[in-house]
């Protein structure tokens, strides 16, 4: 079973907003079905589309995923006709120290959250953390992508 | 958007048992969700595996249809992982006048049960009937696959 490892952070808003970044890309996403064992997201790119099915296990850094590449203009269409509330955001792609962090700059209701990610390759990897990092987030629910398209930034009491 | 057209009959048991078939082919499948509006079915062939979305439109004859191939060992495990209640049955396809007609014989929680489909280029698209089609069951909800995984044919009062 193909699973994704992955640790979640904050971002440090102005040290991010200070750091030279890569181009990033928009992505738009949105859950076809989406429950607390099982999500179906269909994600939209620059250029290409993306169905991908996620599990859950008892650790929330830990999930099966199964992702199949599809036209954009069918992702496009399954998102017009299969989901709401699609989340919006600009990702980017940062290599530091042999690992890559992808930072999602969200727009829309979820603009002003900033969140970074980081993929292992075992639970147990060490990796250096880079300077604009903030605290850890990996098993705070609120901040799965399949919660903000219900329950969005702009709602949070903060 | 892509759109099944798509007529469903009961079959005459007799006729069709007695009928010189083709090399049926064994499909397991099941549905990651299903709702009255849509369905995201995991299916796996003897030699290929399938995700399809299908959507919904007033016509129950007609639609919408995204569909991709995925690995077959993939599907195996989707569907050990994120489904429940799967679909068993064999699947014949016999040309007939021009057309291509699917007869599901079912097994499991369906076997009894046995209905032939037929896909249109256009929902009055004229056809020929073969001897062994029974009555149509296009628009009964029953018989719809992600019903049967639900409600199967040996829980119903005939």
């Amino acid at each position: 079973m193909p699973l994704e490892i992955e640790k979640k952070y904050l971002v440090k808003h102005d040290l991010w907003n200070a750091f030279t970044k890569p181009k990033g890309e928009y992505y738009r996403q949105g859950y076809i079905t989406s429950d607390i064992k099982k999500t179906v997201r269909v994600r939209a790119t620059e250029n290409h589309g993306y169905i991908t099915i996620k599990g859950k296990t008892d650790n929330p850094a830990i999930k099966p995923e199964y992702e199949y590449q599809i036209p954009k203009a069918e992702a496009i269409e399954l998102l017009d006709g299969f989901t709401e509330n699609n989340i919006e955001k600009t990702r980017y792609k940062v290599d530091f120290e042999g690992k890559t962090w992808e930072i999602d700059v969200f727009h829309g209701d979820n603009d002003g959250l900033i969140v970074a990610e980081i993929e292992l390759l075992d639970i147990n990897e060490a990796y250096q953390i880079p300077e604009w990092i903030d605290q850890e987030v990996t098993h705070e629910d609120k901040y799965f992508n399949a919660s903000l398209s219900k329950y969005p930034f702009k709602n949070w009491k903060l």
